[in-house]
């Protein structure tokens, strides 16, 4: 058979009864709350490469050191631990970092959800998918790019909620530009918990809105926010840190990690990294920057409380020499994933990192190819938290809602990759071959029959039809099918049922914390 | 520094001057007639995994047997070497066709170009890109989709010839519809020989164009054809011999596959499967089949002409079982992929399989989210000789001019994750760090400046403009800025030299070869 044949299978197909049964079937297919991956993982660098990167990391530590700017109660507590400091710039004798955060922090945690079923495991051969996060701007197909709104940011927990295939609600899935900065947190997370019961995000623009977002929590889980047997709060919020790079630490952002560490809410830390501008333009060079400076990070937060949760966290895009725009998708920030999440596994602490990122503007090839460049090294990379899985146009500037349906596509085939290779008596079906043998072929025999209904991934926006049913169908492009889809879900969306007592309380709290100081926009 | 903040630093660019010259050395960077990978094979199977298949494999051939149709002269040879063969039925002893290939197939080979810089080595830890084969149709933005004409075959391989980042000119890079069935291949390998200098594949359609595509190499080598020492032929065609899956050879693929292996050119023994149709719905039951198959074809081969360079070719879609149309970017595909690259390891033969393959009908997200979801798989799994690599759309029938150009530009991006992370001083880049240190800018530093003009893979189609730059620009999304790109490649193409003699003798053998019949649509 030629390969251009391809097409003759398509009148072998399954009956329409047949299809319209599988289909039903695959769209009750069991929610899982996380993924437990049942493949290797893929390492690019052997032992000895990682471990000059780590020795190279705490040369960095120990001679350059790191700046934590504005805050002397950090460095007071780093000082105590035995780091060097010397004004605002600490340096931390090898090994130092290493040795607290291995001794405390724990290899993984669970992050608790309202609704139990709903909870995640987040480290070991876990992988948790959150949608997109810190955009500006929103775009569709409908409206084009414009300011997101509170509605938008609705509109995406719900998407979120919806998807069998996204894991958590994620944070600041947009900015509501439309609320005032000093008080967008309140709807924002209120947004999280209201419609949807996946685990969220906590604010961590200022250390207030940090706490203002674990006490919302507090409310929210009532008597289950407390462990029973401890009297400490459980892991009911992660919040995302990220680092001033090069080497340094502000304010605002350990400002917001202590306060969540004291409260014993995790935070993934992470250096947020532009190669080139903010790292050294070699690969090498970026992972062991970014090892040194989530480390530093790190530390702080098992000074603070020790055994709190902590992430290793890497974002890593490359310059575009040329230009000096952020590019994604391409093969550096590749390998800087598959290094940095081989390091936190000898660390032994979980890792965030990957998601659909890209540079494009629309949800256009170029977007897929950067986000699936992106994301397919995430999953066989083993990152345990998958920040931006779905939404991120235009290097993270506008979330995008056909994107987010495209993406949320892509994180279920993951589901399906990481699966890895059936290899039971049903899987390896050998009895398949010989009930059909050479030249006939398999669409009625009794294996395909008994699992033609789980067989292969889904896509529900890819068309694999023929052209000519393509082109009567109005010859849609997948952003198109994709702007289908999302209309359809939020008009079918309902929300999680949510105790109306518990709901007037948090309303009460936010009314009350909004009424206590002026609106403002910084 | 917030995620949604990247764009800052687009303040901190290199000068335009800088910028220009990077540029030019980035496009006349050195030309690499393959690729030698420098990172870790990626496996999904334990070694044991692997030897339940191959066991799976072994009980395929010895108990229920493979077709070999319409070819008594095949059935002859396969008998006098062991095997039992029942009318066309012929059933392996249990390992006697892994023992028949490893005593005999070579381990990798070389296949020469007419132009010696171009040849290529196939197998161990090379990989070969070559362009998409076999779709009747092509796609522009142009015209949207028509028949392929032999027009269009010229451009494809002119475009393959002025690719860096492919080292092969394929084969029936599309059918040239315009010209008769028993004719049109004489057009197609002289096209190859004419426009490009990049190795080529021959025809198979039928014994005697095998034969013909043989005279003609003999033509364009001249005393090259033969190796001064042995006299024996040097291996100067690769060719694709398609299984008739489930578990049957047919007689014209046969008589390709012995015509070529008889004059030491080299085959892919590929089963082409499309899973569910033609194999079990399963990935381990696929990966069975197709190893008993193509174990079945190379074993011929072998049998045929000891030594004839032979690869184990794997393609696998799966099947909708909704509609019973192809699909491809799907998990399983990919799953089988890295089982077959690691089964090929394991019985010491090249390895073909991958490229950008799609299902949709234009290059569109779903192009590149199928695309790259093939693509990394191919190369993380170690695939030798990747067939459509560029240019495949719509299931194979559709050979799409922008897609051309975005694969190829994967294909860069390929070369350099096949490169992996550079260790050396230099990649560990400490002292750029030492001397940029906490809150300052890598832009301007002497590492920067002395590695900027070779940092970061480029792409010359994508967009990493600001918003409002690539607004200005008229945003295009990258079909419309690859569509750009197609026609100035063309419109600056410039043929290789080839001897005036050699290319009278060429269409001399052509025209006299084609004035002995008359054409022919079958």
């Amino acid at each position: 058979m030629d390969e251009q044949q391809a097409q003759a299978s398509r009148s072998r197909r399954p009956s329409g009864r047949d299809a319209k049964r599988a289909a039903r079937t695959a769209r009750s297919a069991a929610f899982v709350p996380y993924i437990t991956r049942k493949i290797p993982y893929y390492e690019v660098l052997t032992t000895e490469g990682l471990e000059l990167l780590e020795h190279n990391a705490d040369t960095i530590l120990q001679e350059i050191g790191i700046d934590f700017r504005d805050d002397p109660d950090s460095l007071q507590l780093l000082r105590q631990a035995g780091a060097d400091v010397q004004g605002e710039r600490v340096r931390f004798p090898r090994g130092m970092c290493r040795t607290i955060v291995q001794k405390n922090a724990p290899r993984e945690f669970t992050q608790h959800a309202r609704n139990p079923a709903r909870t995640v495991v987040i480290g070991g051969n876990r992988t948790v998918f959150a949608p997109a996060y810190g955009s500006p701007f929103v775009r569709s197909l409908d409206e084009g790019r414009r300011y997101a709104k509170i509605e938008d940011f609705r509109n995406f927990v719900k998407l979120a909620y919806l998807s069998p295939h996204l894991h958590h609600s994620g944070g600041t899935i947009c900015e509501p530009v439309d609320l005032p900065v000093n008080k967008r947190h309140f709807d924002m997370v209120y947004s999280h918990m209201k419609y949807s019961d996946k685990p969220f995000m906590g604010s961590v623009t200022h250390p207030e809105r940090a706490r203002n977002t674990i006490e919302m929590a507090e409310i929210l889980f009532g008597n289950e926010f407390h462990d029973p047997v401890t009297g400490k709060p459980k892991t009911c919020i992660i919040s995302l840190i990220n680092a001033n790079s090069p080497l340094t630490w502000d304010a605002t952002m350990l400002g917001a990690l202590k306060t969540y560490a004291r409260a014993n809410q995790a935070t993934i830390v992470t250096p947020f990294i532009l190669a080139g501008a903010m790292s050294p333009v070699t690969v090498a060079g970026t992972v062991s920057q970014t090892l040194a400076e989530s480390l530093a990070g790190m530390t702080l937060a098992q000074l603070v409380n020790p055994g709190a949760p902590v992430v290793m966290g890497s974002f890593a895009s490359s310059l575009s020499m040329q230009s000096g725009a952020p590019t994604f998708g391409t093969p550096e920030p590749a390998l800087v994933l598959y290094c940095m999440a081989a390091l936190a596994r000898r660390l032994g602490v979980p890792f965030r990192s990957g998601g659909g990122l890209c540079a494009s503007k629309i949800a256009d090839a170029q977007a897929a190819f950067e986000s699936a460049n992106t994301m397919l090294p995430t999953c066989l990379a083993g990152v345990n938290f998958v920040l931006h899985t779905a939404g991120w146009l235009e290097g993270g500037l506008s979330m995008g809602y056909e994107k987010f349906v495209m993406d949320a596509d892509q994180a279920g085939m993951m589901h399906t990759l990481l699966e890895g290779v059936d290899l039971s008596e049903n899987g390896q079906a050998l009895d398949a071959i010989r009930e059909v043998g050479p030249g006939k072929h398999f669409l009625g025999c009794a294996h395909t029959q008994a699992n033609f209904q789980t067989a292969f991934y889904r896509s529900p926006i890819a068309d694999n039809n023929s052209y000519e049913q393509w082109e009567a169908e109005g010859a849609m492009d997948m952003a198109q099918r994709a702007n289908v889809s999302w209309k359809k879900q939020l008009a079918e969306y309902e929300a999680p049922p949510l105790d109306p007592a518990v709901d007037e309380a948090l309303l009460d709290y936010m009314n009350r914390c909004k009424a206590a100081f002026p609106d403002s926009n910084v």
